[in-house]
């Protein structure tokens, strides 16, 4: 029989899973793909972790002594960051290897030129970890559901943004002291400003929105809110209108360009995403001939990212065995411009505390009539101290429209205060 | 370019989507797959579907004309049924061609043979199609989670009878009426015995099971019951419960053997699955690696079926290409043994009316006492005529535990009617 060579860089959370899948389904993997595949060599700079690795294993301090081994056919690099990882890619590619990579930092920057340098080498460039932990979106987007063309893909793709609003909505707690206690469950890292300000997710809409559109998009492309202005009592207000607040990853693709944004949402109950809670992540993507589908898994985590580097692993394998790399490569045949932030239209939920006098919200609603907004619904509380809060939901608008209502609300008098402006997707994406 | 050309036998709702499906598309097909996949040949005894079919392509009334084409590379069976679909498909491998069907009904009855003379011909044999409509299922198990090891697989797959479960919940209505209303909108057929007594559902969990656990489970392995007993009081007290009642596939692989079955479920409110309504589809899959996934969409239909089988033509036509058809064959490696009903554990939901007296209800304890099952909780409501409705929700207990009591039960003479006995699945996958 066959066998395969593959040799890990980076033994962290997602290398030691990657390991561990291979070696625990061993026995099943070699029946199903009639090919054995050997972990031959790993390295990492800390030795504690080289010394853990189990089995007849080269063990290196060095990475170059995975990248020059001439009868490694995979590498798998999974040390994360842009640099030296590019460098590492590149080099597997010149030295005639294949790579799997779970990097979305990478990827979400560099993919179309690492994609590119596979092509040009005859290799493969596998990334399925890269998105949604163990979910095979990447599969399903590029092979199983090729024959669609997408219009719009949503996603729950931050797996600690979703922990800590799945326990607001359950508990009604505030967003510090969950932030907190996931941190000490080790769902959020002690600077969580990628996740929780967005970037990460954006990352990966980066990745899938390429994908789906087939035109390049990049991290630098996608608008970015994070969740850290979400209260409490905006969560109460979007039970009580029957909604859940998400950080959601939305790409879509009008006629006009692309739009690319992740922002918290009130969502409905009823949508399919509503009910990814904790840390698990779904991908939503509607094909002009499937319709609307949903990919629901564990986002992030040791075993569920080693599955999805494993998949990678196994299927360049049979294209090793059948002279078929580079089969699958770089779709990126468009080149769609990226549609500004102001061309955004959405519904939007307002926030603000205001005199509690007569005639204010006449006030208001005229401010936003002139600005071309009209309301959907209006929720009024008195407060102490002759103050009312008012919860505003607008009918959808241009971005741009808000913005013109805020400025005039900003210096209306008897506004004391706007606490926040959440996007409200009534339809994310309507079919 | 390369052309790969595509015949298809059987023009009706899901040939129809085929053809669209790789008509409209088709510039974004060539441009992803590098190649152009051309429709050659249509065949169909109907001469007024074969009319309707736009564009250059050469039509017949005989199967034969495209089996026999010497040109055509993928052979698209969407005939159904198992003769001639089976002869057809042999015939197809025989002239060395790749086959596509959506066939169930012969998949999950011949599959294993379809698949040895595929890999004896050297061809392709795809039937995505054939679970899950344009749901990515199969590939998703055999391909991206291939590294995993399933322990279970659950599934709503089939939509005539979640679209009359999710209508009843909804709107309190009775079976009879909801079904009824499905004849007319097409969601269900004239004669819905397939569907409703939880056949159709039964094939497709033969046809995922086999694949998951790698070992073959045909038709007449499947112990089924259908929905046609379920009452609007079911589902009243299901709600009472925190349940949704759902028509759920259930496979799973404990040590003992290969446990599969399709009926009724009392399912709470929070698992993924009991979000799926309408004629949604979804399959929940637990992997060693990759823990808890679901898969969601559109189970049936011209255009989400059409997808499936295009994204399988794109497939095979890209190992075509690359000399590597027959590269994914049949992995039933293992021949585990079936369990029998008897052997499986469930909670069970027992519904019944006795004579309002006293120490009833502790009569009913004490039979099911002797059977070894104790309660986990009781309704009981107070009907006209001293007669009293009480639901028992068991603990988990074997099935020939559960008919031992219930024999007990219809010879105590304060029972006047055992309505309904459902299994209740609290955690029906546990991680």
């Amino acid at each position: 029989m066959r066998s395969i060579k593959v040799g890990v860089i980076g033994l962290g959370t997602v290398g030691s899973g990657v390991i561990q899948v291979l070696q625990e389904n061993a026995p099943d993997i070699r029946q199903r793909l009639e090919c054995d595949i050997q972990l031959k060599r790993v390295a990492d700079r800390d030795v504690a972790l080289l010394q853990k690795v189990q089995g007849d294993v080269i063990r290196s301090e060095n990475a170059q002594d995975v990248l020059t081994d001439p009868e490694i056919d995979i590498v798998v690099e999974v040390i994360g960051g842009i640099e030296p990882a590019k460098t590492f890619i590149l080099e597997a590619f010149r030295q005639g290897k294949n790579v799997v990579t779970a990097n979305k930092d990478l990827i979400a920057i560099h993919g179309h030129e690492l994609l590119e340098a596979a092509k040009a080498a005859g290799k493969d460039l596998g990334f399925e970890a890269s998105v949604g932990g163990g979910i095979p979106i990447i599969a399903a987007l590029k092979q199983s559901l090729t024959a669609n063309k997408f219009s719009a893909i949503l996603g729950i793709i931050n797996g600690t943004t979703n922990y800590i609003l799945t326990a607001m909505y359950e508990q009604g707690r505030d967003y510090g002291e969950v932030l907190a206690e996931a941190q000490k469950l080790g769902y959020a890292e002690a600077d969580p400003t990628s996740d929780v300000e967005g970037l990460d997710a954006a990352r990966k809409l980066a990745i899938l929105s390429s994908i789906a559109f087939n035109s390049k998009v990049t991290l630098s492309d996608v608008y970015v809110e994070g969740i850290s202005q979400i209260t409490s009592e905006d969560i109460q207000y979007a039970k009580e209108l029957g909604c859940t607040i998400k950080l959601l990853a939305i790409g879509k693709n009008p006629e006009q360009g692309i739009e690319v944004r992740v922002h918290p949402v009130l969502l409905p109950l009823s949508h399919p995403l509503a009910a990814v809670n904790g840390v698990f992540n779904a991908i939503f993507a509607v094909g002009n001939a499937v319709g609307d589908t949903m990919f629901y898994g564990r986002g992030a985590g040791s075993l569920p990212t080693g599955s999805a580097i494993a998949g990678d692993i196994i299927s360049i394998s049979r294209n090793i065995i059948y002279n078929a790399t580079a089969s699958v490569h770089c779709t990126c045949y468009n080149e769609r411009p990226i549609l500004p932030s102001s061309a955004f239209i959405s519904a939007y939920y307002v926030r603000l505390s205001v005199a509690d006098e007569p005639r204010v919200l006449a006030s208001l609603a005229t401010i936003f009539a002139e600005a071309g907004i009209s309301f959907a619904s209006i929720i009024q509380k008195t407060q102490k101290e002759n103050q009312a809060e008012i919860v505003l939901i607008t009918h959808p608008c241009r971005e741009s429209q808000l913005n013109d209502a805020l400025a005039q609300v900003r210096v209306y008098d008897k506004v004391r205060s706007i606490h926040n402006v959440i996007r409200f997707e009534e339809n994310p994406a309507p079919t």
